[in-house]
C-alpha cells in the first residue's frame, strides 16, 4: 500500500514562491498563489520565513487572506501582525470571530491588544470582552459568544426562522442551546432535528438534556469531553446554570492539538515551539530547549556526587563501572514508560490524584515483574561473562531499579496535577535524571553488600 | 483561579456501583444509572473491571446503551462483545454507522467478524464492505459511505428537501458534496449556505470549490487536514475524484486521538493501551512494556562493550567514570530533544523525510550551540572541582555529545518515516540507547587525547 506524498509538491512550490519573493516578481507570485487551495497555502505558509509570509500574505485576495489568518497559528498571526500595517491589521482584526480574536490578544503585547480592542466596532468590542473576562485556560475564555438559542415553546418552524434571521452573526446553527426566560440552559437540540420534526412541533418535545461545560472550566476537560461525546458543540454555562457561550468542535480540536503539542514537547523537555519547524529560527530552537537541558544538566550533578561518595568501591572493582549506563538505562527507560502511560492516562481524564495509591500498587507490581524477568536474565549473563558474584549484583540491582523506576515515574504526574504543575514537565528527562541518581545508589548499596566490600 | 474537580465524584459513584455489582443488588444500580448523564457512564465505565463494565452495560436503557457503546475505545468494545450474547450482540452492531463497525471490526477475531456481517440487513452489509474495502490506515476504511449528495443544477430549496429525505440515513447534514451527473465530485456547501440562500439560487452559484481526500490516503494526514481547515466535513474520492464517502470532524477528532495516543505511547517505549489506565490488567501493563524494555536492554549492553574496551583508562583515572551519567545523560536529553520536536513536526506535516539535509543542518547548529554553552560551564565547574585536565575533557565532551546527539535525534525520526516505519518508534528511549554508546566513545577517545593516555 503506498500513500501519495503531497509533500514533495509543497517543497518545489515553496521554494519557487519564496524565490520570487526574492526576485520581487509579484504579479507572477500572485498568478500562482490563485492556483492553490486553502490547505495547500497554510502549508506552504509553514516553510517561509516570516518576512515572506507577510509578503505572500498580502497577495492573497482579501477573502482568501482572511482564511489564511483565521488558521494559522496564534504565534505566526502575531508574527504577521507585527509585519502587516497598521490598517490591514485593524481590518482583519475586526473580521475575526469574536473567539479568534482572544486567542490572537492573548499572544499580543498588551498595548498593542488594547488598541486593537478600541478599534473595534461597539457590538464586537462587548462580545469580546465577555469572552476575555474569564480566566486564562478556562473554557470561557475560549468559547463563542456567538451563539442561536431557541425557547421550549418555540416550534420547530419557528426555530429554523430564527435561525435564518441570524445566520450571519451566529458561529454555528447547528446545535442549538435552548433557555428559559431567565436563559438558564434548559435543554439542546440540533438542527437536524429540527429539520427532522412537525414544523408545528414544540422544542420541549424534541429537546434532549443539555450536557454543558462550566465558563470557569479548565478549557482542555471540556474539549476533551466534547470530543468525546462526539458533539458538534458543547455549551459553555455560568455558576447558575445560565449560557454564556457555545464551545464548537472546531474549535475543542483546537484546544486539544495546542495541549498534545505541548504535552508532547514537554516530555521530550522542549517548550512548545507553537510555529512550524522549519518557520523557526535556530536560535528559538536553542531557546526553547536550554533551560531544560540545563536544569537537567544540573540535576544530573547528583550522579557525579553519588559515584564520588562510592569511589572508594569503584577503584577496589572497576568492572562495576562498566555497567552502570545500562543498569541506569534500564531505570530511565522503566521510568519513562510508567510516566509516559500515566501522564496520557491523566491528560484524558482516566485517573486523578486521587488514585495516587492506586497507581502506586499497579506500578510497583508492573516494575517488580519487568525487573525480575530482566534481572534473572541479567543474572545468568553478566554471571557466566564475568563472575557469579557480578552476576547477583546485577539481577537484584535490576529489580530494584526496575521496581523503584516504575513507581516513581507512575507517581511524579500525579504529584506534579496534585500540585497543579503541568505534569508533562515532570517527564521523561526529569524522571530520569531523578531515577540515574537513585539507582546508583541501589547498586552500590547491594554491590557492598553482596561482594562484601 | 479553581477549576472544578469532578474526578472526585466520579470515583465515589464508580465505587458505589462496583460495590453494588459485587452485592448483586441491580435495581439499586439501574436506578442510579438513571440519574448519571452520558458522559459520567463513559467516565465510570472505564474505572470498572471488564465483567463489572458488561453488567452495567445491561442494565442502560436500550438508546443509552448504543450511545455508551459507540463512544467506547474499540478495544473495549472488543472486551464488552465478548461478555454479551450473540443476539445482544447482533442488534448493537446492526444499529452502529458503517464507519463505526469497521472500527470495532478490525479489532475483533475474523470469525466474529464474519459472522457479525453475514447477521447485517442487505442495504447495510453492503454499506460496510464499500468501506472494508479500503486498506488499513487508510481514509477510505474510516470514511462514512451514508451522504446526502446533491446536483449542481438543484435550487436551494430543493436541497432542502432532498436533506429532509434522508436525514435518517446520512452520517451528517451539514456538509454537502455536490456532484456531476457521473459523480464526480464538483463541489461543496454547507448547509447553512444552503439555508442563507434564496431558495430558488441554484447550487452551482453557491457551492465552492471541494477540498477532498483521496480514499487511499493515510487516515491520518486527511484527519489533519479536516481539523487544520476546520471543516465540519471532508469529502473522500477515489482517483476519478468521484465521491465514495465522507469523513466527519467527529471521525478526524477520534483518528488524531488514536494517532496521539501511539505517538505519545511510543515515544515513551510503550505500546499504546488503547484502553482506560485503570482498566487495564498489570499483567497487560507489563505486555505493553516489556519488548520494548528488552530490546533497549539488549541496545545498552554496547555500552558495556565500549566501557570495556576501554577499562584500561578507566582503571588509570577512575575519576572519569564520575562523570559518565551526567555526561551520556545530557546526550540522551538533547537527542530527546531533537526526536520530540521532529517527531511532533513529521505528525503534523512541517517536515517530511526530504527535509532531511535541513533538518541535519539546523540541528547540528543547535546541538553545537547548547553544547558550547553547557562545555564552557561544565568545563570551568569540572576543571575547579577536580583538575584543568578533567575540565577541559568534560567542556570537549559536552560540545561534541551535544552535537551529535541533536544530529543523530533529528535525523532519526525522518528515516524511519522514509522507510515506513513509526518516526514514534526509533524516538525517545532507542536514542538514548544509541546516543548513549556513541557519546562513551567520543568520551574517551577525547580523554585519551587530552590526558595522554
Amino acid at each position: 500500500m503506498t500513500f501519495q506524498d503531497p509533500a514533495v509538491d509543497l517543497d518545489v512550490t515553496a521554494q519557487t514562491i519564496s524565490r520570487a519573493i526574492a526576485e520581487r516578481d509579484l504579479t507572477g507570485l500572485a498568478r500562482q498563489l490563485g492556483t492553490l487551495d486553502l490547505s495547500q497555502i497554510l502549508d506552504i505558509g509553514g516553510r517561509l520565513e516570516d518576512r515572506q509570509r507577510a509578503v505572500m500574505f498580502r497577495l492573497l485576495p482579501k477573502d482568501r487572506a482572511l482564511e489564511v489568518f483565521e488558521r494559522l497559528d496564534p504565534a505566526l498571526q502575531r508574527e504577521l501582525v507585527h509585519d502587516l500595517q497598521g490598517g490591514e491589521v485593524a481590518e482583519l482584526f475586526a473580521a475575526l470571530e469574536p473567539d479568534d480574536r482572544v486567542w490572537l490578544l492573548d499572544e499580543l503585547p498588551a498595548a498593542l491588544a488594547t488598541r486593537l480592542l478600541r478599534g473595534l466596532p461597539d457590538h464586537e468590542r462587548a462580545l469580546t470582552a465577555s469572552v476575555l473576562g474569564y480566566p486564562q485556560h478556562s473554557v470561557g475564555r475560549r468559547m463563542s459568544p456567538a451563539y442561536v438559542s431557541a425557547r421550549p415553546e418555540h416550534t420547530a418552524g419557528q426555530t429554523l426562522e430564527r435561525v435564518r434571521a441570524r445566520i450571519d452573526d451566529a458561529e454555528t446553527i447547528y446545535t442549538i442551546p435552548v433557555l428559559d426566560a431567565t436563559r438558564h440552559l434548559v435543554g439542546i437540540i440540533s438542527l437536524r432535528d429540527v429539520l427532522r420534526a412537525e414544523s408545528s412541533t414544540a422544542l420541549e418535545q424534541l429537546m434532549v438534556d443539555p450536557h454543558s461545560a462550566l465558563a470557569t472550566e479548565d478549557a482542555e476537560l471540556a474539549a476533551r469531553r466534547c470530543a468525546e461525546l462526539r458533539m458538534p458543540a458543547l455549551p459553555v454555562v455560568d455558576a447558575e446554570q445560565r449560557l454564556v457561550g457555545i464551545l464548537t468542535l472546531d474549535d475543542a480540536v483546537r484546544i486539544l492539538e495546542r495541549e498534545e503539542d505541548e504535552d508532547s514537547a514537554r516530555q521530550g523537555g522542549v517548550e512548545p515551539l507553537r510555529r512550524p519547524y522549519l518557520a523557526t529560527p535556530v536560535r528559538s530552537l536553542v531557546r526553547s530547549r536550554i533551560v531544560w537541558l540545563l536544569v537537567l544538566a544540573v540535576g544530573a550533578t547528583l550522579t557525579v556526587q553519588v559515584l564520588d561518595a562510592f569511589e572508594a568501591t569503584l577503584e577496589q572493582v572497576t568492572v562495576l563501572a562498566l555497567f552502570v549506563p545500562l543498569l541506569i538505562g534500564t531505570g530511565g527507560n522503566t521510568g519513562n514508560q510508567a510516566a509516559t502511560t500515566v501522564t496520557r492516562a491523566l491528560a484524558l481524564g482516566d485517573v486523578g490524584p486521587r488514585d495516587v495509591l492506586r497507581v502506586l500498587a499497579r506500578e510497583l507490581r508492573v516494575g517488580l515483574l519487568m525487573g525480575l524477568l530482566l534481572g534473572v536474565l541479567g543474572a545468568v549473563i553478566a554471571g557466566l561473562l564475568y563472575s557469579p558474584g557480578i552476576g547477583l549484583v546485577i539481577g537484584l540491582t535490576l529489580v530494584g531499579i526496575c521496581a523503584v523506576a516504575a513507581t516513581i515515574g507512575g507517581v511524579m504526574p500525579l504529584v506534579a496535577r496534585a500540585v497543579r504543575v503541568d505534569p508533562a514537565v515532570f517527564s521523561n528527562p526529569f524522571i530520569s535524571t531523578f531515577v540515574d541518581a537513585t539507582g546508583l545508589v541501589v547498586y552500590f548499596v547491594i554491590a557492598r553488600a553482596v561482594l562484601g566490600i
